[in-house]
C-alpha cells in the first residue's frame, strides 16, 4: 500500500502545492517571462529532424501506469516538444499566419487556467459573458458601424446575438452558414423548419432543386467542410474562376441566375476578405448588389482580412463588408491574440434565433447564456485575450500595426521585383504575397514563348517544393508555398512560396536573410538539365 | 505626431519589452503561481451583484481610440472581470463539471501561449502533431483496448485517424453523428455519397423516408444541436423515456423496428456514459447488442463518465463501451485539465475518412496533417496539457482520483439521506446526484397521498428555484439545479439541486457547509402558507 499512499500525496500535492520558485517547470516560466525570444532560440532546435524520427518520442500507446515528478516531467517537454516546436515568434518565419505575440498574453493565459471559467452559461462564467458580449459588439461596430442605440438595445438582449466567439474561423463559417440555411429554410405555413423537419423535407416544401453556396475558387477550404456537414455536399459549393484573384461580380450574378433557372437557390453568396493564399479581397459592395438581387445571405470571410479595419488608410479594400449578412474574423491572425480566438458576427441580432436551443439544466429560456446560439458547448474565455489587446493597444495601436504589416508587403514586393533570381507571382493587396525562384532571363523567355512556359512551369514546380523543403527544415527561416492559377500563365497552376508579413518584428534585413537563403539553397539543389539550359 | 509616435513605442514595447518583476500583472501572475486559492479567495468577491449591474462595467460598444498601459488594464482586469467571476477551484463549488486544476497547468498555459502552435497541420505545430497523436492513442486503449500491433500501425498513419481533438463534448458529438452519417450514406453504385451529393439525393438514393438518432431523454442537448446541423432535423432526434434513468435497450430496439417499418433508417443509436443531470450510465453492452441488431451506428457520450475507465473498481460501469463505433470524452471533466479539451475517439481508424478533405497550400493528400479530419480548422496545442496530466498524475493517479470522488459522493448522499429536511431525488452513479430540500414529514406524506404529492411539488419547484439562487449569490457555496421526472414522483418533473463531486479538494466539513447553508436560507425564506401547513 506504499506505492498508492506515496501517489495520494503526490496527487494532493499538485492540486495545492504551487510549484517552487525555484522549480524547474517555474524555471522554464521565467525564462518565457523574461525572454521570450531567447528561450525559443535556445530550446527549439533548429534541425532538420524528420517528422517520422520525432514520432518515435510518441510512439507508447499506453497511459503511463505511475506518476511522474513534474520537474522530471517538464524537462521531458523541452526535449521532446519544445525541442521540436515551430518558432512562431521568429521574425524570418514569414509563412504562416501565426507571428510573435505581446507579452502580456503569457500571463492572461495564466489566468485564464487559473480562473477556468466555462463561457457556455453565466453561472460558471459570470462576468466573462457580459465581457465577450461587448467584445462581440465592438467588433461588430468595427464592421457594421451601427448607432449607439442599437448597442443599448442589443449588447446584454437575452433575445439576441451580435455573434458568436468560437475557437477559429472554420467554426465561424460554418455557424454562418448554418444561419443562412435555417433562416433561408424557416417555418412557413404547413412547416415547421429545417430545424426540426431537417434539410429533406425542407427542399421538398420549398420546391429548390438544390441548395448553392457560391464563392471563388479562393474560397477557405473550410466552406467545403460546412456544406459537407451541413448535408448541401460538396457539389453544391460552386466556386468561379477568379482572374486577377477576385470573385467577378458578373460571373457569380450569371451563376446565380442560372442556377435559379434550374430550380435550385442560391443559399449564400461567400466573399473573401483576405484570401488564405494571396490576401486579395473579393468586390464587397458589388457582391452585396448582387447578394441583395439574388435574394440571397451575404457572408463574408474576413478571417484574415479583417483587422484592415482598423486602418483609416486601407478600410476602404472592405468597401461592402458592412451589407454583408454575417462576417468571419480571426482575432488570432491580425490582431495578435493566442490561438483559439474566432468569431463570427450578425449585421441583425436576431438571425443567432435560427440556431437558438435550449435544455433544462442550462440555457433556459430567456436566460442570456452565450451557449444558446453558438455551435460548441463548454469554451474557455479566450474572449478575455481580445478584450485586453483591444484595450492595451487599442483602434490607433491596430492601426499601426496593419499599416505597417501592408508597408512591410509593398517593400518585399518591391525587393522580389528587383531580385535577378526571383518572380513576384501576385502583388500584396494585404500584406500576403507569393513569388517564385525564377531567374529573370527564364522570366524573360517564357514571356514570349507561351510553349516554353508549359514545358518549364512543372520543372519550376519541382524545384520550388525543393526550395521550401530545405529552408523549413534548416529551420532558419520559414516560408510556406502553395499552388494556383495567376494571371501570367493561365490555366497553368503553378507552386509558389507565401509569405505572410504580419511579424512587427519582422525587419528588410529580415526579408533579405530570407532570400539570400533561397538563393544559396536553389544554387545548391541537383537542377534539371533542361532547367538549367534554360536558364542560361 | 508625438501621440502616434508615443503610441508605436508602446506597442513596440509590448512585443518585445516582457513585463518588469515587480509590474502589476507580474504580481497577479505570482500570487497565481504561489496560491491560487488565495489569489481567489480575495479577488472574486463574494458578493450578489446582479447581472445586470455587471453589465454596466461592459457595455462600451466602441473599441477604445488610445492604448493603454497594461498595468492599468491588469488593474482594470482584477476589478471588473475576476471580482465577478466563479471560483472553480472551491471545494464548496460542486454544481458544475469544472473544478480545481493541478498547479503544473498554470505554467504550462504560458507555455502553449508562448510556442502559439497552430494543430491545423504539421508545418505550424511539428512535434504536436505526434503529441496529439500519441494522446489520442493512449485515450483510444483506454477506451478500445487493442493490442500494441493495431497502435503501432495506426497511431502515426496518414491514412488513418484514431480520432479527433476539439475543444469540448459537443463539437465531439457533432463530429461522431457527422461521419456516422456520411458512413451510412457512403459512395456506391450510382451514388457519389452524401459528402458530394448531400442529404437529400443520399436519402432518395437510398430510400430512407428519415434518418433518425435514438437516445434517452438524458441525452446532452448537443445531440440536437448535431442533428440540427447536420441537416436531419432536430425531430429525428428519438429521445426515450428512461425509467431508471436509463435507457432500456428492449424500448431502443423496439423504437428502432417501428422506424424501420415506417421506412426509417436509424442512424446511430446513442449511449450516454454519465448523464449531465444526474451521471447515470446508460446499458452500454445491452445497447452495442441493440446496434448490432439495427445495424447502426453505436456512439456513446462519455464526456463525462469516461475516465471513470481509469478505476479498476468501477470500470465495469461501462462495460461494452468498448464496442462502441465513436466515444466522447471531456479532458476537461473529470480529467482535470483546463477548458477546451474534448475528444471524439473512432474504434475504426478509418471511419475519420467519411470527413476526410485535402486542400492546396495545407493538408495535402498523404500529409499527416490533424486538420483533414476535424471539424475544427486551426486549434491551439491543448493536448498539451493532457499529456501533461496522463505522465504526472499517471494511470494510478486518476483511479485515486476517481474512486475518491465516487466515494465522496456516496459520503454526501447517506448525509442527505439521514437529514431531517432533505430528499435524495437519484443516488450517485459516479460522483453526480440530486436532492431537494423537503422536510422528512413532509416525504412521509407525499409517499401515501400521490395527490398531495401533485399539489406540494409546484410549491416546492419554487422553494427549490428560491433556495439554489440565493445560495449562488452569496458566494460561499454553489450547487447547480436541474428539473427532471424521477421515479418516485411519475410524470412529474420536479425542480432539484445538482451537485458533482469532482473536486479533490472538497471534505465532508464542505458539504455539511453546504447543507447548513442551505437549511439557513429555506428557514429564512418567506414560504408559501399552504406548504408550511403541509411541512407541520
Amino acid at each position: 500500500m506504499s506505492q498508492a499512499k506515496a501517489s495520494h500525496e503526490h496527487l494532493l500535492r499538485v492540486f495545492t502545492k504551487p510549484e517552487g520558485r525555484d522549480s524547474r517547470l517555474s524555471q522554464i516560466e521565467q525564462h518565457l517571462s523574461d525572454n521570450l525570444a531567447d528561450f525559443l532560440s535556445r530550446h527549439v532546435v533548429a534541425s532538420d529532424t524528420s517528422l517520422e524520427e520525432i514520432e518515435q518520442d510518441f510512439k507508447v500507446s499506453s497511459i503511463p501506469q505511475q506518476p511522474q515528478f513534474v520537474s522530471e516531467h517538464a524537462d521531458m517537454l523541452l526535449n521532446k516538444l519544445v525541442a521540436n516546436s515551430v518558432n512562431t515568434y521568429s521574425p524570418r518565419f514569414i509563412g504562416h499566419m501565426t507571428s510573435a505575440l505581446p507579452y502580456f498574453h503569457l500571463s492572461l493565459a495564466k489566468l485564464m487556467v487559473g480562473l477556468n471559467q466555462n463561457l457556455v452559461k453565466i453561472e460558471t462564467s459570470k462576468a466573462f459573458t457580459p465581457l465577450e458580449r461587448q467584445v462581440l459588439g465592438m467588433m461588430h461596430q468595427l464592421v457594421f458601424e451601427q448607432d449607439e442605440g442599437f448597442y443599448q438595445q442589443h449588447l446584454h438582449s437575452a433575445d439576441h446575438s451580435l455573434g458568436s466567439f468560437c475557437s477559429g474561423g472554420t467554426l465561424a463559417n460554418i455557424t454562418a452558414l448554418w444561419v443562412a440555411r435555417n433562416r433561408l429554410l424557416a417555418p412557413t405555413e404547413g412547416f415547421r423548419g429545417i430545424d426540426r423537419e431537417g434539410l429533406s423535407a425542407a427542399m421538398a416544401h420549398y420546391g429548390y432543386r438544390r441548395l448553392v453556396v457560391v464563392s471563388s475558387r479562393r474560397g477557405h477550404y473550410s466552406l467545403g467542410k460546412a456544406v459537407d456537414v451541413l448535408g448541401l455536399g460538396r457539389e453544391q459549393l460552386v466556386t468561379l474562376p477568379c482572374p486577377g484573384q477576385r470573385l467577378d461580380p458578373a460571373q457569380a450574378l450569371a451563376e446565380g441566375k442560372r442556377i435559379r433557372q434550374q430550380g435550385g437557390r442560391v443559399m449564400a453568396l461567400v466573399g473573401i476578405a483576405g484570401t488564405t493564399e494571396t490576401g486579395h479581397i473579393d468586390p464587397l459592395d458589388e457582391l452585396a448588389d448582387v447578394a441583395r438581387e439574388l435574394d440571397c445571405h451575404l457572408h463574408v470571410d474576413a478571417a484574415w482580412g479583417g483587422a484592415t479595419l482598423f486602418s483609416r488608410r486601407h478600410k476602404e479594400l472592405l468597401k461592402g463588408i458592412e451589407r454583408a449578412d454575417s462576417v468571419t474574423l480571426d482575432a488570432h491572425k491580425q490582431m495578435y491574440v493566442p490561438m483559439g480566438a474566432g468569431m463570427v458576427l450578425f449585421r441583425d441580432p436576431k438571425a443567432g434565433n435560427a440556431v437558438r436551443h435550449h435544455a433544462q439544466y442550462i440555457l433556459r429560456q430567456g436566460s442570456k447564456d452565450l451557449g444558446a446560439t453558438s455551435l460548441e458547448g463548454s469554451r474557455n474565455g479566450m474572449a478575455m485575450m481580445l478584450y485586453a489587446s483591444l484595450h492595451i493597444l487599442g483602434r490607433a495601436g491596430y492601426e499601426l500595426l496593419i499599416d505597417k504589416s501592408l508597408a512591410m508587403a509593398r517593400t518585399f514586393a518591391a525587393m522580389i521585383d528587383e531580385h535577378p533570381e526571383f518572380e513576384l507571382t501576385t502583388a500584396p493587396t494585404l500584406c500576403l504575397l507569393t513569388y517564385r525562384y525564377c531567374p529573370a532571363a527564364l522570366q524573360e523567355k517564357m514571356a514570349h514563348q507561351p510553349k516554353l512556359a508549359e514545358q518549364v512551369n512543372p520543372l519550376l514546380d519541382e524545384l520550388t517544393v525543393a526550395i521550401q523543403k530545405h529552408q523549413r527544415e534548416s529551420g532558419h527561416s520559414f516560408v510556406s508555398r502553395t499552388r494556383f492559377e495567376t494571371d501570367r500563365y493561365p490555366q497553368q497552376p503553378i507552386n509558389v512560396f507565401r509569405v505572410v508579413l504580419a511579424n512587427p518584428l519582422t525587419t528588410e534585413q529580415d526579408l533579405q536573410a530570407v532570400l539570400n537563403e533561397q538563393v544559396r539553397i536553389a544554387r545548391n539543389l541537383d537542377w534539371d538539365p533542361e532547367l538549367s539550359r534554360h536558364c542560361q
